[in-house]
């Protein structure tokens, strides 16, 4: 067993579930391909509202698998094709949705835990959560598209504390620095954000997939390759106010002047 | 009535008022409007040293006026012409001027308001000021430059809680996400936002003028379009050295030579 | 005496020590000059782990060296060699180093100060360290690079906060805004500062000079004249994955499926 990534839909929410055994949920080479298809899939579902993605049993994600790692590490094109492929392949799956994601951690958020959650949208996790990327101690570096996207969603001081001092992190460390919304006692974790997702579904989807397609273009450097010129193209052709005429638009500016609830 | 938007000027200091009675200050287009002719008009104030801008009455601004909405809102043509022409004209004459700006902040700052509170320098708020942009309860998005706007001034994960989840946030979550600089009780909010203008005021006022044209040279991202061909073009045209000889240069240095308080 | 850039290999480890007697170590243009050679040095320096820059005396770096401004300062091109290749020239080999770098930070940390210590990976400070630029009680602006630096290392409030208003902070202040990663008693400072440095230089040092490159390219901002250009051609000419088959890579994977401490 390689591990798995199991996708429940139940109305407009999905969960999404990072699932490997007796290895507090570390990404699989099979897991990370099972998560770019998941979120894929979810990016085609006309109404998904929102995504809940959290680790089985306890944990979020405790970092790569590490005992597949002397099958293919030690060779630089077998090397790029895991993380330019496989894993940034998952990741970027999950900020290309449009769908809003909310991340629920509990217990080790390591190392690709954190690369995962970083591609989320708003993070809540519980006063156990620990979160770090001690990987110098196993002999590498971060690849650096994912060292760009965790700098940029935990903040370069603790990125550096992260991947040069091999640092570990609590909730609160993280709450500060921006990168968690909200840190809430374990037994509070899952009924807060089953609530928060539940109001994100609430609200208009259409205008949701819209901030997100916005958000989306400020992070660009993630992508530097691409940034200088595909920046000002994404956000030429986007087409911006082309939800002018929407009944979802409609319905939300006359349920306001109606002093009504508005039915998305 | 419309609203209106108030500029007086008291020797070095400006004082800009939102105005808009009854409505907590929400933005209509013709105060967009005037907001920039407000702050085109301090940039040609050459002894002008410090602006504050506030809200009549307890609040600083709700957000736009939601009762002109169907009159354009519907057309997406007419909706660009809103946000690209009257919107952002107006944020951006404040983010082109050369001059300190320091908001004032209390009652509701929300949407429109939190856009505008973007475009200061310094935000100093009252314990009982609100911040947030629900307007995915009113069935639409952020336009995406006033999203980019917002989510470098207020942190990334704010900004998506503010526009996927429409939460709203007090004061001392603003202190923590670095957007104000202070926040103090009602009472005192006035008196010290006086007295930080004065502290502005005192100091030289081109070193000023020069400092804000290079932050604005590290915003251009908010400019997407012209990012990159026109960032390095910028930086090179910015004459960044030609204060050299000038009498506020000579004066700095040499009263702390000699020991003295500069007169600027 | 103009101040002298101090440099102490020891093992791993190199100390960097700023020092200007009965000026809180402030930096004349020979320790600029210093500066730079001090850090070409240490990137020659192939076993060199962790750099600790400290100031002398109770003091990190109280700003320029003002005394010798009246001598260039007030002629633009005089200016622009000082700002473009003393100062600029010795930050810049501190961002280029490869090897991690600590500042350990105590009493006066203000303009060039705070411009050195922007240039760390991590920064320690006692409880009676203060941060400011307040420069413009001196007549003149932050030259754009440098506030560039600034504002990115403390956050754009602060930094306005510094450069357009004087405001002086405490480490409190600056732990708060993601610039210092740990604020400490005075006497605790130094042995805190030197336990993370050897924790830094125990991990494998291949993979932390691939991670400051990574890091470095995120921070091509600073550089705005070749950002669009250079920024992908950095990332693709960096050989990202040449480390596959290294020694380093291989002990620490097998270190750890061996269940035993890496030899780096």
């Amino acid at each position: 067993m390689a591990g798995n990534i199991q996708v429940v839909k139940d109305g407009y929410l999905v969960w999404v579930t990072l699932d490997h055994p007796g290895k507090f949920n570390a990404m699989s080479r099979a897991m990370w391909r099972a998560l770019k298809g998941a979120f894929e899939g979810i990016q085609r579902e006309s109404d998904a509202r929102c995504v809940i993605i959290r680790g089985a049993d306890g944990h979020f994600c405790a970092g790569g698998d590490i005992a597949e790692y002397p099958g293919f590490r030690f060779d630089a094109q077998q090397l790029e094709q895991f993380h330019e492929e496989d894993v940034w392949g998952g990741l970027q799956a999950m900020l290309d949705c449009d769908v809003p994601i909310v991340a629920q951690i509990d217990g080790n958020c390591m190392g690709a835990g954190v690369e995962i959650a970083s591609c989320c949208d708003l993070r809540i996790a519980s006063t156990l959560a620990r979160f770090g990327a001690p990987i110098a101690r196993l002999g590498f570096p971060m690849a650096p598209r994912e060292a760009a996207l965790v700098a940029q969603a935990v903040g370069n001081t603790t990125a550096r504390a992260m991947l040069l001092a091999a640092e570990v992190f609590d909730a609160p460390h993280m709450l500060a620095r921006d990168f968690l919304l909200k840190v809430l006692p374990q037994e509070q974790l899952k009924p807060y954000t089953l609530d928060l997702a539940q109001r994100v579904a609430a609200l208009a989807p259409q205008a949701a997939r819209l901030n997100k397609q916005a958000f989306r273009a400020l992070n660009m450097p993630l992508d530097p390759v691409e940034y200088a010129q595909e920046a000002p193209e994404l956000i030429a052709v986007n087409p911006a106010y082309a939800y002018a005429n929407s009944a979802e638009h409609r319905e939300g500016i006359a349920a306001f002047l109606d002093k009504r609830k508005p039915n998305f």
